[in-house]
């Protein structure tokens, strides 16, 4: 049990709340701070699905729930949203030497680092799959119903998840992702960090591997939004490899470029109701 | 003329276009900032009408662009959102002594200085409802149909401006705003630092006395949101003073108090659908 639960913030929204709190993390070994948003049907007796959100480099909690203007078609949908943090946090967990924005504080990568300084504090994979749906199932209002989605680094985050969870989650969407980790510079740099020189290991964090070696039994019902005029497209994001590999294993993810849209909050505002309204249609099922 | 514009951001977003602008600005003597979202109708050639907003003390051109979720809906009903900054910028313009939030940079009041050393760059008022709607109507497309809206400093600018511009300004809605500044701490002390301690010149920059000197066919359709949990409503926004002022003269001011919510952008977010609505009916009657 991870209590006691500070309150940090409390705001009214859209008849329901958004709620900010501070918690000390076990599984992190570091307090860790949340963001949750709880619909209006939960001021009732009713229980509502949630919604985890990934967010990516250099954010915190605060990013979607301040920008992503989610909290509308959740308090619509009867969806609860939490946004946990990108990363252990505190003076004594380790950053990157030179403080490098992928690296380290910010850029946790939600998978378990293995190698050290990382692994004792790193173990962000545990934290958003354990530790905080537990917490967040025996605290507030919310089913055991789980979906999960992110953007960047955190569009990672929530397929690797999904694939990893299959029942746990029961879809995963994804805005701007880095679909193949293992071979890109953000994956190489934090993975080589994190876990060690073993490419091999690396795989099991890796979104397109994780498709080409999955059962047709895990299927996750999938959704990712790509900004065509994303700058990280062709170097970090790799969209291209995730659909080969969905194509080989005639996996049934929706891969959707939209054109003209670029990395930022504006993409992910534009669409998000489309993803949540993805998630509610598996919630219903 | 205020030529030459400067792009400084350009987004996609609800297939229109999110962007920040930078000029040189000759009623303020300083560059100035503001964003504009342009809505996919004027993709092709349709303009569109245009609601300005104007935002509270300590804020810039960006917190209505990223906070509010207004986007989404200026897309639906097809308008135009100008986003200016809250005060004159820069090295050579005057601040507080002490830096305060509700003086100087941050705190232009929209009002028009008269005291040095305020009055060479602190003409907020000229700045919003002349020059800044002149070059918005030369270099976008959009129509001169106008309408007003504002948060706390800025929606007591959104009052004042439609009030003393009938005709000019199709509908003004506010959130928090500051509807008696003459009488509460932060207007005092801008408007004796603005304007000097003339009380009486006071009042021609005061929403609940513009309402009280106004005559029936000045009437300019008016809805207003106050959150009942607002920490500022009881000494600084004063509500019910607006209020009285509107009985008195019979104003048909739309004024609601929103049970449970604060002075925050997810009060903003949670409403801000209604305003722009509120504001379109008037474009279309």
């Amino acid at each position: 049990m991870s209590e006691p639960l500070e309150l940090l913030e409390n705001y009214r929204a859209f008849e329901g709340w958004q709620k900010r709190y501070r918690h000390p993390s076990q599984t992190l070994h570091c307090p860790m701070t949340y963001s949750i948003y709880l619909p209006p049907q939960t001021n009732t007796a009713k229980k509502a699905p949630v919604v985890y959100w990934l967010s990516g480099l250099t954010c915190s909690d605060e990013n979607f729930s301040t920008k992503a203007g989610a909290q509308r078609i959740a308090a619509e949908l009867g969806l609860a949203l939490v946004m946990p943090d990108t990363s252990p946090r505190g003076d004594r967990v380790p950053d990157a030497e030179d403080q490098a924005y992928d690296l380290g504080l910010g850029a946790g990568f939600y998978i378990n680092a293995t190698q050290a300084p990382w692994n004792h504090h790193y173990q962000m994979y545990d934290y958003i799959t354990k530790e905080l749906p537990t917490l967040i199932e025996q605290t507030f209002p919310v089913t055991n119903q789980r979906a999960i989605s992110g953007h960047s680094m955190g569009g990672h985050g929530a397929l690797m998840v999904a694939l990893k969870n299959p029942g746990r989650y029961l879809s995963a969407t994804a805005f701007s992702p880095i679909v193949n980790p293992t071979q890109c510079p953000w994956g190489k740099k934090a993975f080589s960090h994190y876990l060690g020189d073993d490419k091999e290991s690396w795989k099991a964090w890796d979104t397109t591997e994780l498709i080409l070696s999955s059962a047709d039994a895990d299927n996750v019902p999938i959704l990712i939004d790509q900004g065509t005029e994303d700058s990280f497209l062709k170097k970090q994001l790799l969209t291209e490899n995730l659909i080969s590999a969905s194509k080989i294993k005639h996996y049934p993810a929706k891969i959707r470029y939209q054109q003209g849209y670029d990395h930022s909050y504006y993409f992910i505002a534009s669409f998000i109701e489309e993803h949540l309204r993805f998630h509610a249609q598996q919630f219903d099922a």
